[in-house]
């Protein structure tokens, strides 16, 4: 069968993200696109890059014009999700972009976000631990999902096979991400200017108050820690698309090199979409751009008693819409892989 | 007096920085620029930016085309200027810019580049500690300079403060650095190849094999570490110059975020090369392109219990020829800042 | 039926770009991928970025190793092409991304090539006219095909509709291209080192030297032209692919701007993969990043006399790759579209 | 004498240049910086490249900040400097770096800019012809100088000095400019943010719009052109500064090739800062990089009948700061390369 889909936001990165994605999805019809300023425009107008949706004009955002599709994607500003949620049909499958489903704990919501917090959804990486399973467990069947925050689903998948395995010290981990602009979406601020990105790497939120922090603890939990403690810094590079994680972690002591590698290959044998690369190769982002695959390098460093993950990851594929749509197959009983491309684009 | 200078390396981009930033330095001429396969043609040639020293033309390198200089700076590759160092007069003042003369230990020579050891000279980054002071007391007339590795002294300056004061543990260290590709030199390898950088962030010397690391562990050690250990992993990005350095490091329990930033603001008071941003400020590359100015900014991360640096630099100039000449000014006696940039080329 | 494939050249740019877009094709198995110095690795350590590829390892590039598929795409270096095709059966469909083939004219290829030539073969740009027709007449059923030059196809679509309808002056065409690295392949050249080519924008092959010339020449003149004469240059600007062709030429004396935009208009109405673009809209080379699409737009310019094009095409794709299997859908009666991307990855 | 410098429009990327260089000027003392929202700030807040200045703060852009100085800058949006400038005394050397006094014809004026016309001053390109000597001879003790539009200053000079010596055909001008996005200043501008331009090459104001057109045939009518007209087409690449001009004319029938290069050998001979490169080399963008000199590469294409013109330029130095301060220092009879740098920061 064929299901009808709306996508709000499609003005934006990651709803054109979806777009471009939906467009070689077999089982899934673009019958709805919605924005705000730019209603009334052509989608193409929007992003013209979409040469296949030249049929398409964008309709305001609202519950009317997202009603009676099958699936609705949901890519707006934080903050905006929750009420357009509510008004949805309950039978309706529900994919959520933005942060505002993807905290269980009212406390981090509010100490990292404010506002009104409106429960979690079933999380959109399929591939990372929850209890004895995975995500796909929650995700079977759900008809609410919230696609993960890009940095966060990206270490999450870094550092969840140690946590679980317990070779890693929960408590002194540490992340470093260049990261290329579009996460940060189409806003107009002076530090996403062209002239401010090129030629320079710039950090921001430092020292621990970055919104994604709580949700990489949130899944840490889920592989097994208890109270997980995260050094966090991304770095914004001149590349539009990708990130590039690089975390560390203590080794508990006696942990062997072959224990640790044994971790991450038990995580994600037989993954697609997460795949472990042998000793001595490390991944760069353009391998998987446009891609819906984090490719993983791991090195033991004896002298400095850490393991050292090294993540790729496409920000809105891997780390948004890829990990939207691979989830809503799994919702709908689809093959999880279905229209979602393996390879990357590179050079 | 006016000092007769000769460089060799001049075809590369070590060497092209220190003919840039000598072109403005009162005290210096330029006499005798070498290189290796495009010896015979004209500097500019080599170095079209360069249009200052149309009248030079590159000689071969070599003890003879050398002599005769009151300074040599020697831009070679790693191996090669131990051979013709020693063929120089004791008199003259040599300053290395390969790594032949950075390291005292040799067994830490062996073990990361191999090769007969040179011996270690006075080390190029005055601002750095040294026993009691800084190694401005061994840089001042010295003869013999080692002009630092790039991404050594940027992490060195970020992390030496807080181990001289105490404030840091040294054996729980983590640097990850963002860096652009002039810092390998003008070589034709693959993975330097424009279509690889651009659009893509790719680690490299993943798990502690990069040859830096034993310079960062002495630096530490001049500052008062005994056995310190660094998980280090440098990030090729996109940009063509630049070095932004995320280190953190477990703070020693029981120290207040004020006894941290103090402990910064001590090491680099009236320094003008290396200069602490206030609270909640952090240094982009760009803030530094072109100057010899490493820009720091500090964070404590109470969740995390790590003090968090960023530090910013020019490989080409703070982190190589800046520092090449700023020791031969304190070597010659000349003011420390003369010649040098302090104001970055942004955006 | 499914088509056995075998590529050539498969750890170049090229000859990726091909397996990149084979794998979304229904109707293409590859069975075979060859190179030269990297021939014995896995396919996957030359082309990271194809993980669907993982059970391919590189076999030496041979007429052996070639011998025996259905189709055979050669993405090898200008020169090495002849020979092999020479000893490739009849029946099999051989597309040559290299030069050998493209020039009908030994003077020309003697001028501009030297060596060798090989005789020319149906031309792989489907949508440019041939006589009456386009050169889709001649690929049909065609077992020899070149595809384009990258450069050469994407100037030539941007004037042959204004040559054919005899409106634009054939001495007067001018075109300067900005241009990505990756159309120069991996070659080791200092030239197209990161560090050279970030940050900059460089012209190379200026005053009419460029091999791409008799290529467009050959074009136009099928386009109707007697003795076209184009000043063209190429500038290597800071991104990994693309394409943008600033081309103009002078109106016909009494031509209407109306009658201009109906020549292109007219050209490629129905076209799925070359598209132009509404009055007062220009593609930027983003638009079609990974697609097999050229996007034009078009604006007379009164004062100045002339009609200026704008085209953006990956050179990749459009350029090389999807050219190459646009033409082999044609030559194999399959349609043409299949398996061609026509959507952009951007941003 | 040291001359009291203020410079409006701090906050911006032409009045940090500005700032960037005066800090090396010998004979220029900036005491006051002015700019709109971040009047109040330091200036080291709005520009952290520019650590020499960390004692200054910007005051509100007002006729009385600027009052009482021997210099004032004006880099203020187009159209605001009028008004500014009218209240200053009339010994104050003004130099204004918008448009606002650029262009004598009130026609052109009002058919690119509109609103009301403030007359034309002194043009701050000393290289280009006027009359029978240069924009030198009108400089001289001038006390209001329009600093030139980067794009125009550009194309004049790679143009009039095949105009003033008669070996191209006015009527046939075409110029096309790779440029970065710093020339369109800190506007948030959609087309401007990193992710727009990352990748990409992006054309804008095609067909003849572009309001620099004016400028350009206004000094090609100095140089000696009664009614050209050139076709000008931009287009944004992904390097922070830098133009790349190429410009091609048709030869007057009968020139030489020879006739044409000693055109181009006369108009700048002994010039410093504008070069013409030997046969056979051509400028890159990089090469000028922070320096205010302008290199010019030439060929003559026999086939196409047409000179090309290449042509860099650093667009906030000799495309506008640079040029204001060189003509600045030829208003106050000071040597004209005072506090200039010739030399590019490369790579």
């Amino acid at each position: 069968m064929t299901y009808s889909v709306a996508v709000s936001g499609a003005s934006g990165y990651a709803g054109g993200e979806i777009l471009r994605l939906l467009a070689d999805h077999p089982d899934f019809e673009v019958r709805t696109v919605t924005a705000h300023s730019s209603a009334g425009q052509p989608l193409v107008a929007a992003q013209p890059h979409l040469r296949s949706y030249t049929h398409l004009t964008l309709k305001e955002t609202s519950a009317e014009t997202l009603a009676g599709h099958d699936v609705v994607f949901l890519a707006l500003p934080h903050g905006a999700s929750g009420a357009v949620a509510a008004e949805l049909s309950e039978d309706t499958l529900v994919i959520d972009c933005g942060a505002d489903h993807r905290l269980e704990s009212p406390v981090d919501w509010a100490a990292f976000y404010g506002g009104e917090h409106h429960g979690s959804w079933a999380y959109g990486v399929p591939e990372l631990p929850r209890l004895q399973g995975t995500q796909r467990d929650r995700l079977a069947k759900s008809r609410r999902i919230a696609a993960p925050g890009c940095n966060a689903s990206t270490v999450a998948l870094s550092l969840a096979p140690g946590i679980r395995a317990g070779v890693i010290d929960e408590h002194d981990l540490v992340s470093v991400l260049a990261v290329g602009p579009s996460g940060a979406g189409k806003s107009l601020k002076p530090h996403l200017l062209a002239s401010e990105i090129l030629g320079s790497a710039n950090p921001y939120a430092v020292g621990g108050t970055h919104r994604h922090i709580p949700e990489i603890q949130q899944a840490l939990r889920w592989a097994g820690a208890s109270e997980p403690t995260i050094s966090f810094t991304p770095v914004l590079v001149p590349m539009a698309r990708g990130i590039l994680a690089t975390s560390s972690a203590k080794l508990v002591p006696g942990t062997t090199a072959a224990q640790v590698r044994a971790a991450w290959e038990d995580a994600y044998a037989g993954e697609r979409f997460v795949q472990l690369l042998p000793e001595g190769e490390f991944p760069k982002t353009s391998d998987v751009t446009g891609a819906n695959t984090a490719l993983i390098g791991l090195a033991v460093d004896e002298a400095a008693g850490r393991v050292v993950v090294i993540a790729a990851v496409d920000n809105l594929v891997k780390g948004t819409a890829g990990a939207a749509i691979q989830s809503a197959n799994i919702a709908l009983g689809l093959a999880e892989s279905t229209g979602l491309p393996v390879n990357g684009v590179a050079p």
